[in-house]
């Protein structure tokens, strides 16, 4: 991962000349870019007689206190991120990064933390991009990333259960290819899927792009190994239970808060023999999304389904290589069937002659082939924009069909009024439930001269439109520092105390991930 | 619901000759009637300026204390309950019942329970068969049954979203008759279904037996409202969300510890246009599991799906009125299927496919339907073999299926090694998930002089067997009193200090349901 910059860089390729007109004649462009990555300031290193006591632990290879170790992992990857660091702002760096290789390490590391009161903030793949990793520095006697890196092993395979134990530290890519190896997938497949791991993917409750037809992650997970400061927490013995409160669901969305995640049980499928995109073209928005409705409620949902709105749809955003290019209006529909020969072609048939009835123009594998040729590409572009002056972010909700319109209308008038009228708001439902939907936002403006207060006001505003109108503050993104003001308000009162209460009572000192999720 | 007994008795009817004369055969029989309600010991009614006091919030009309009302919500129906109350033990029961009419009302309940030091215990329908209405009493003022009966309404149907709001209340059949009125169901129809209510759905995690089709409740909440002495707590927004750990699930087999649940949205589906159900046989019940976990993992489930065991075939378990009757061999398979014609259709042929392709021998829609009409009579068996002297008892668990035949064997050996040789132990599977499936055992045996004691012991075993075998205590019987023990040995110390530190900070005096749930 680049320091500054989403992903490889060799991947990056520059802004496409479409994509770059369109912005320059909207916003308007100007280069910005980043300081070198030497000059990025850095917190001092972790004390070398705290050094010694971690390379006691892990041994001396594996506490790492350089700065580019340390540059990688300082904060995330959301645009108050970037352009933090690209200012030369590393003051969220960790002192020390250190690289257990086991369970027990992490338990030790842990009573270490304890005793000297540092902070540990776990780190997987580094691709929150809500502050999940700018925990609070005040009181403590140090911040030590606690990489995971190690833990990348697929440690068992139940074929009779179709589960199997994966360790936290295993990007994407490296858990799909061991699980390919065994005939198997998890389906997991968020837009950060080259980066994010799978301890990660548990803590913020991840959700794929194939989420329809796979599920979100934390409804793959059936069992977790959690090192707290209070021992070890093992659940996980069956697919459900009456067993009192789940308490998976109350680890799952811990952000590391309550203790670090060391394995993993999840549900795996079959390795799908085929995979097939389509487009389908709506004449509005709202009809489009109506027609997701019914695939959802009617049980007959593609692997993939996702719609673009007429903006997202007009720049084709759904493919990251044509943005800018030619559109042929309307709003995009993506599906995605995958599994065996058989139960692509029922599935598809059906969904087929459901989306025909209700008005949707099939227009065949091309532009569903594009989406999905791009369909990690997306978080490029924000970089390549902010180079020229261009303010990009992505934000995201759910809320029930009911609220839907009127929670897409709240937060795209929000933005609007917060960064003026010569702001594109765009938006998808990339995520359907029987009972409601997500809706993700790209936003580009051109930056201020501050751009950070700048966002961060538009931010708070489309946040506010979420929340006060009924939806959730986040669908997948997960809640970090940057959620925690509307978590309280969504969540309530009592609902803070009960999350207060577990966290005082875990981790009393309050050195797991400080600052991060609890209000 | 009859005080000493399951249901109505008007339903219940003798013991079917065939069924006696089994068990007069292998067991042996002898008359143990119960006393008379009067004679039944309660503790003494709520001293008079509590009641008092109570009258100010609710209206003398709706607090309690006559004797048979307050009979009537002592304990629950499991059968040490029943043994108890048979013998004139009523030491458990409340000292008064109040029935508040709105959330405001519980409210203010909570916190004169709390300024008074006084029990609550929430009441829906009174049919735990783990202890979860037998509050401990030490220590507090009195014990207060608050009797969530006029909690009947159905307060909002939203169809975009397809969820209801239902208040508590509610038993099953009074919320299905409301949402037929709408043409919706819950589909939620476990074996206490025409007694249990709403809320006890929800805080027990209840499972029904169209599981398969519409989903446990747990699964089929969206979101909860609690009156707890910290204030109301509102949860659910969204079908799901990654706003930190999801609370909904920690409310959710919270059996009224941490609050009492005053209205919960829910899930619905319409209402079927047709229902249908068929008989399968299995040369054994390890070949019906196996077809059983190709049908869930090749995501083909039928609405409704269990299997019988040899022991519970043999004696036509599944046919309350026929047991003791001749049995075909094997191993019965029930197949049901609810939906719209067409959905059923597909469903059906696609499933006999399987199914006749793994070597089901389809028996047509006979046996199907007598499983049909007898399925919520199972528990009036229990109480007419009580009358003889014959123990009978129900206990369930959960595991992944990879170690469900050895749970299977676990427990059944240990109800045997515990009871005797002549002891009858049946089994059926009535849930299927993906990765696993619970276990439903039914027990028979003499009562010995001591059946109280000799039960406890034979239930000490089983659950032994279950969790030291990796599964769980419960699969939808939830914890109460009775399974205290082994659920914190299934969730470990770091696990009960969550559950502790929850209730220590919303119940600090500790009023609600106290001695249930919290290890």
């Amino acid at each position: 991962m680049h320091w500054s910059r989403w992903g490889d860089p060799a991947e990056a390729g520059p802004l496409a000349e479409s994509a770059f007109a369109l912005v320059d004649t909207f916003i308007g462009t100007r280069e910005t870019p980043a300081v070198a990555p030497a000059d990025v300031r850095l917190t001092e290193p972790l004390a070398a007689d705290l050094v010694a006591e971690l390379a006691e632990i892990v041994g001396a290879a594996h506490v790492l206190t350089d700065h580019e170790t340390r540059l990688h992992r300082t904060r995330g990857k959301s645009t108050p991120d970037m352009l933090k660091i690209r200012s030369g702002d590393g003051s969220d760096s960790p002192d020390a990064v250190v690289r257990p290789a086991n369970h027990d390490e992490v338990v030790a590391l842990i009573d270490w933390a304890v005793r000297r009161h540092v902070a540990l903030v776990p780190f997987g793949g580094g691709t929150s991009v809500v502050g999940g990793l700018a925990a609070r520095r005040d009181g403590f006697a140090g911040v030590v990333s606690l990489d995971l890196l190690r833990f990348d092993k697929l440690v068992e395979v139940d074929r009779d259960s179709m589960t199997v134990v994966l360790e936290p530290g295993l990007r994407g890519p490296a858990a799909e290819a061991l699980l390919a190896a065994e005939g198997l997938t998890l389906g997991h497949f968020p837009q950060s899927f080259q980066y994010a791991s799978i301890g990660g993917f548990a803590v913020t409750r991840s959700s794929g792009q194939s989420s329809a037809g796979y599920g979100r992650f934390d409804s793959l997970v059936v069992g977790l190994k959690v090192a707290t400061p209070q021992g070890t927490l093992e659940l996980g013995n069956s697919p459900a239970n009456a067993a009192g409160p789940d308490l998976r669901e109350l680890v799952m969305g811990s952000e590391g808060a309550f203790g670090v995640v060391t394995a993993v049980r999840v549900r795996v499928r079959p390795l799908p023999e085929v995979r097939t995109y389509e487009g389908w073209r709506w004449p509005s928005f709202a009809e489009g999304a109506a027609a997701m409705r019914t695939l959802a409620q009617a049980g007959m949902l593609p692997t993939v389904l996702r719609l673009s709105d007429e903006n997202e749809t007009a720049i084709n955003l759904a493919k990251p290589s044509e943005v800018g290019g030619e559109s042929a209006g309307g709003c995009l529909m993506i599906t995605g069937y995958e599994g065996t020969p058989a139960a692509v072609e029922a599935k598809k048939a059906a969904v087929t002659a459901l989306l025909a009835g209700l008005g949707g123009e099939n227009q065949g594998p091309d532009s569903g082939q594009a989406w999905a040729d791009g369909r990690f590409h997306g978080p490029y572009l924000r970089d390549s924009l902010l180079d020229v002056g261009v303010l990009v972010e992505t934000m995201e909700t759910v809320t029930f069909w009911s609220n839907l319109d009127h929670v897409y209308t709240a937060v795209k008038d929000a933005l609007v009024a917060s960064l003026g009228a010569e702001t594109l708001v765009l938006c998808h439902i990339s995520h359907v439930y029987e009972t409601g939907a997500s809706l993700y936002f790209t936003v580009a403006t051109k930056a201020s001269e501050e751009p950070l207060p700048q966002w961060l006001a538009a931010k708070a505003a489309a946040s506010d439109a979420m929340v006060h109108n009924g939806a959730s503050i986040t669908h997948h993104h997960a809640v970090g520092q940057d959620h925690k003001p509307w978590l309280a308000e969504e969540i309530g009162p009592v609902g803070v105390e009960m999350l207060r209460a577990v966290k005082e009572r875990i981790d009393p000192t309050g050195v797991l991930n400080p600052g991060v999720l609890i209000p």
